[in-house]
């Protein structure tokens, strides 16, 4: 049973689960074949946990491994969705894990590289995004469900077939919070969603504007943690991420490609995280926060400096790095 | 000049300077010797700007190269010691970076890992951060100062010859912000200050300690970032860096060389980040704060979950950590 953590003197929560450390790092050991073994090909489901929710290929009906994009717990979880007491650890605060955690695969060839799956895939992949946020929030246990991905080793990645995360958490997690409490602040002072007013000043100015279609617009923030980061946004104000998802999933799979294609042209497909940030579950939708995905592409290390203080530094400016991705020729 | 931004959501500083662009990346070119030219190897000393401060051998006083340990400017400072003004971008907050960003070259020699140097040396070294932390807090335009190192290219290092940095800020990191917050809530509930009853509680079940001498102690923390997380602080309660390490220098180098020693033995010699942690300039000493120094080795790779949270999960528990780097033998 995975146990849950509370750092005494700024509240971080950590999550230890030495299960996790029998996982296989498979990372480059299947490059190019399900052959060896990848646990995330076609015709190796066996070697995965059942599938929660499965999307097929509407076209082909003959076989049952005909499908597009999986979901599987995960075979090594972070968080299990057990009961279990909390764990007293002195005077240090300590709870059993409970949660979920699963992945998505996100195709059933071995591709290692997200941008280079088609438009029709990542669509499939944002339905199957809201889908499992949709079933995941009806569990009350549950407070924050976070959609992630790794990309490449440097990136954190331990298995290089395309797949995505989601992890059901039982708090809110702090980087959520602290987004929250200052859009709230901000709109408490303004009278606007601070998200919406980034959105009408690339507008305008468009100087950090990376790409944007009919629903959906792509930045580079104005103060960044890294180099060549981009957010994606609604561009109509939405705090809940399943809301939006459901009717525009296409527009969001399109706005994701584009920008994940602009920055491996651009920057010579390097590793990247992105993540979600949504509405916690147990807030309603609201006036003042606006869920967007943030992409980090991987070009440096972060150092003493960085830990340390929290603050970032940068030797490429954001409109620099919207510029590149805008001209990135597609 | 560079220039220090704002995120209008979080709050969270960053700092441009695109003039740190063009640092070399020396890393791995110059292994073995000066004659590549490192900028660090003693007989170079003409390829960094003149010192701020030198220690020189004093049983050798024939010539002027024979230092132990120089701090110069940083030749492609993140902050500049020059009056700026604020540079407005719109409604977002910005200014002109004002600060100063040091080097402290930690050996004459082309050394690559600081646990293979003396016990003098790193005497020498805790001196050196001593000193020119003094000296920076007379400049009223600086409100913190952060000592940090970088070892190995993984850990965010450029030049692989052993040097820590210092930088002088205009602002109170979010990290130190938080860890004060959190430790004067402690100490307003508790009447006790959280870190010596971190320390208390070591000196008791001993689960989680590292090491030890008479004035410090170093220990892994009981919700840590990372695996092999490891935390020095002095024994007696003290806010300010400056005050103990002018009178318990030897000591400090000591425990820092021993724990250092110890993860790298355990753990084949990761690179790692270290920093220290002291209360901001403006405060005075207080019995809620207590100065520590904060050391992670940088065994796998921060991910989406981790930027997308600010939680962290770990497959080995801490009082696992500290029982390897305990029995590591010396």
């Amino acid at each position: 049973m995975p146990e849950i953590r509370k750092d005494p003197v700024v509240g971080r929560w950590v999550i230890i689960s030495t299960e996790r450390a029998n996982r296989p790092l498979h990372y480059g050991l299947n490059n190019d074949s399900s052959e060896n073994g990848c646990p995330f090909c076609a015709g190796n489901e066996d070697k995965t946990p059942p599938e929660l929710l499965v999307f097929r290929d509407k076209t082909d009906s003959s076989t049952a491994a005909a499908w597009n994009v999986r979901v599987v717990p995960n075979k090594y979880p972070a968080l299990v969705a057990a009961e279990g007491k909390p764990v007293l650890t002195g005077k240090n605060e300590a709870q059993s894990g409970v949660g979920a955690h699963e992945v998505i695969i996100e195709s059933p060839h071995h591709a290692t590289d997200m941008a280079l799956l088609s438009e029709t895939q990542f669509r499939v992949i944002v339905r199957a995004y809201h889908d499992r946020m949709k079933q995941l929030r009806t569990d009350r246990r549950f407070r924050y469900i976070l959609i992630y991905k790794n990309q490449g080793v440097e990136a954190g990645a331990t298995l290089e077939h395309v797949h995505s995360q989601i992890i059901a958490l039982p708090g809110v997690p702090a980087r959520v919070t602290e987004e929250i409490q200052g859009s709230k602040d901000y709109y408490e002072l303004n009278k606007r969603c601070v998200f919406c007013e980034m959105i009408r000043g690339e507008n305008g100015a468009r100087q950090r504007l990376v790409t944007e279609n009919s629903r959906f617009i792509a930045l580079c923030p104005f103060a960044p943690r890294f180099g060549y980061e981009v957010w994606i946004l609604p561009k109509t104000h939405s705090s809940v991420f399943e809301a939006t998802a459901e009717q525009d999933a296409a527009d969001l799979g399109d706005i994701l490609r584009d920008t994940l294609l602009r920055m491996g042209r651009c920057l010579g497909n390097p590793p990247f995280n992105y993540f979600i940030h949504s509405n916690p579950l147990d807030e309603s939708a609201n006036d003042h926060y606006h869920w967007h995905l943030e992409i980090f592409p991987k070009l440096i290390q972060v150092g003493g400096f960085e830990w340390g203080t929290g603050w970032y530094i940068h030797t490429v400016t954001p409109e620099q790095s919207a510029r590149a991705l805008r001209e990135a020729i597609l």
